[in-house]
């Protein structure tokens, strides 16, 4: 992998570039589309290709678990097995294994710290994490060493070492502790990763918290190790100020000639706010998760679908959009098809606002490239 | 509409043919699929479309109640609304108003006669048949007219007559009095679609249960008549036999120089006994049905996809097929995809079924050219 810095802005931090991958390019400010099952929901690969995406995320936790990394090697790599043939980006699995004991953020944040682990976590030691198999109830231990011959066997472009994931709601003792843990497991999976490279880059998981004094540790911890990238992971605040806050101070941390990642979050307004702070690629299933809820982004702001108005209007989504929904259907069919519960619906809805989100990248690198951000 | 006779058999009635509409050609013999609301299920129509399907079935019944035929209309037609360029028939609506009071065929049967109208069709009568909408409850009249009506808002290339569908158990007086109105019924929507042509087709519904001298006596009666051709309807008996015995002595009572239709049947074991019989145009959701249960259709028999054994089979669907599923994905990962209930699973089995039967058509028509069938 080579990260090719092609423009600094003068009015902010944000930048131009390009990473080059086995598996061809990803221009950067980029959007991540999740497939966290080696297919993006509703929409098969070739279309997705079609559409102009250039990375796609996919989940370690989900495809250790089904089919397994071994059907995945088998096949020549999860590129030959998912007909996918531009890059693609795997986490470590631990993401989702915490998140599913403590539950989401939000979950968590609700609960004011009362949710308890449902089991799903069994023990965390310094091997790493233990827990049920949410499939079939078996356990399964997921240490750097594992997390890593998982994503060597996938053979995504990009991996991600294995981190924990701590609470929101935790003491400062405790954060201290995980954040100790989560660093030397980071540098195992890099040591297990540099044993056969096997042409894909590795990104550090920046952790810290809220904290910014223990961001910027981790900065410098991590920084000292031959990464390929850097992803912001771990908790973001519990409001968009906090992580802008949060964002603001840690990026200048981060060696400038390495990309660096925003996991888990891509809603527009965090895209318009993060891009200024120098991120360069960011990932979130929201825009294929809207889309099968019937909301559809737009220039002028998301368009509820199957509200009744939609029902006559033989208007595409978006007049100027060049993706195949907008050039083949119109708001009153795609509102039928919701209407009727067909499962066309979820597709052509899941193009547009995939397409939406890759012109919207497209512009935002225009701009940056014009000096107007 | 048009009906051009290519090549007669000289082994069988089988016959080669096109039949011309404003959207372009159908060959025959050829698999009519079904696309209730307007769209296959989980495929969308510009990859039908793509595929090679030339007539798709939609259901005026459903069309009628979501998005309602008038929305259709200010759209310009079926075409325009649904951004299929080829093809459409549509149904009166009869047959789901009648099916949904008996229930399927097969729960007719199996209840003997005794499962009871469940208050969804309130009355029949000479004017029509008046139902409550599944959808909101709301009554509704459906007449020879209005469906013609309906029928011309929605705009297909070839339309069909109000018939009634009498249930399996009827006695011989009860069948004769359906017989008769269904004939009055159709001759009614003959008189309003001559009122306004539309460049729309209409077929006669040939009614008569697996009586056969009532089968010859509809063909008379609605050759009588300027339809443009025929479509098998009512009853077709237990089982295969009994519909093969009613076929061979139809079919010889309808005139040669137009095409005709089976309705709501086209297995391939059907359609190989059927063929030589002379039908042109068969449809069923049976393909696309089976796609969503996971078994995928074969020259070597179905094929359960779902099966263990399928998880590590990196081999197309099938190694010679050109569709785009066995041209980007194998059996290993679509078996993934339905485990890990991806929505894409459809899609793609979906894809290879339907194109499976467009290619299994199109041999068979060259084996009637070739002298075989």
């Amino acid at each position: 992998m080579k990260f090719e810095l092609l423009y600094k802005s003068k009015k902010s931090r944000a930048r131009v570039g390009k990473i080059h991958t086995p598996h061809g390019v990803i221009n950067t400010p980029g959007f991540v589309a999740v497939g966290t099952n080696g297919t993006l929901k509703s929409i098969d690969n070739d279309v997705v290709e079609k559409i102009g995406l250039e990375l796609m995320f996919c989940n370690t936790y989900h495809l250790l678990l089904q089919p397994g990394p071994q059907v995945i090697k088998k096949a020549g790599g999860i590129h030959q097995f998912s007909g996918r043939k531009t890059p693609i980006i795997t986490d470590s699995g631990g993401f989702q294994v915490f998140s599913l004991a403590y539950g989401g953020v939000a979950d968590e944040l609700k609960s004011r710290g009362q949710k308890k682990s449902d089991g799903h976590v069994l023990k965390i030691t310094e091997e790493g994490v233990l827990f049920r198999s949410y499939r079939d109830g078996r356990r399964v231990l997921l240490t750097p060493e594992s997390s890593i011959e998982a994503q060597k066997n996938i053979g995504a472009d990009i991996i991600i070492p294995l981190d924990e994931l701590p609470p929101y709601h935790i003491d400062q003792d405790e954060l201290r502790k995980s954040f100790d843990r989560t660093h030397r497991w980071e540098v195992r999976s890099l040591q297990e990763h540099l044993k056969n490279p096997q042409e894909q880059a590795i990104y550090a998981v920046i952790h810290g918290g809220l904290d910014l004094a223990l961001r910027k540790e981790s900065c410098q911890i991590l920084s000292d190790h031959p990464f390929d990238g850097f992803a912001i992971g771990g908790s973001m605040g519990k409001t968009k100020e906090q992580m802008i806050t949060m964002l603001t101070e840690t990026l200048p941390s981060l060696p400038e000639e390495k990309p660096n990642h925003l996991l888990g979050i891509a809603d527009l307004p965090s895209l318009n706010e993060c891009i200024p702070l120098g991120i360069d690629t960011f990932d979130s299933s929201y825009p294929t998760r809207m889309a099968r809820h019937g909301t559809l982004l737009t220039d002028q702001g998301p368009l509820k679908i199957t509200r009744g108005v939609y029902s006559h209007d033989y208007a595409p989504i978006e007049t100027d959009c060049c993706c195949p929904t907008c050039q083949n259907y119109s708001r009153a069919y795609i509102n039928h098809l919701f209407k009727a519960k067909e499962m066309t619906a979820l597709t052509l809805a899941s193009v547009h606002n995939l397409a939406y989100m890759i012109k919207t990248l497209k512009q935002i690198r225009e701009k940056i490239l014009d000096g107007e951000i």
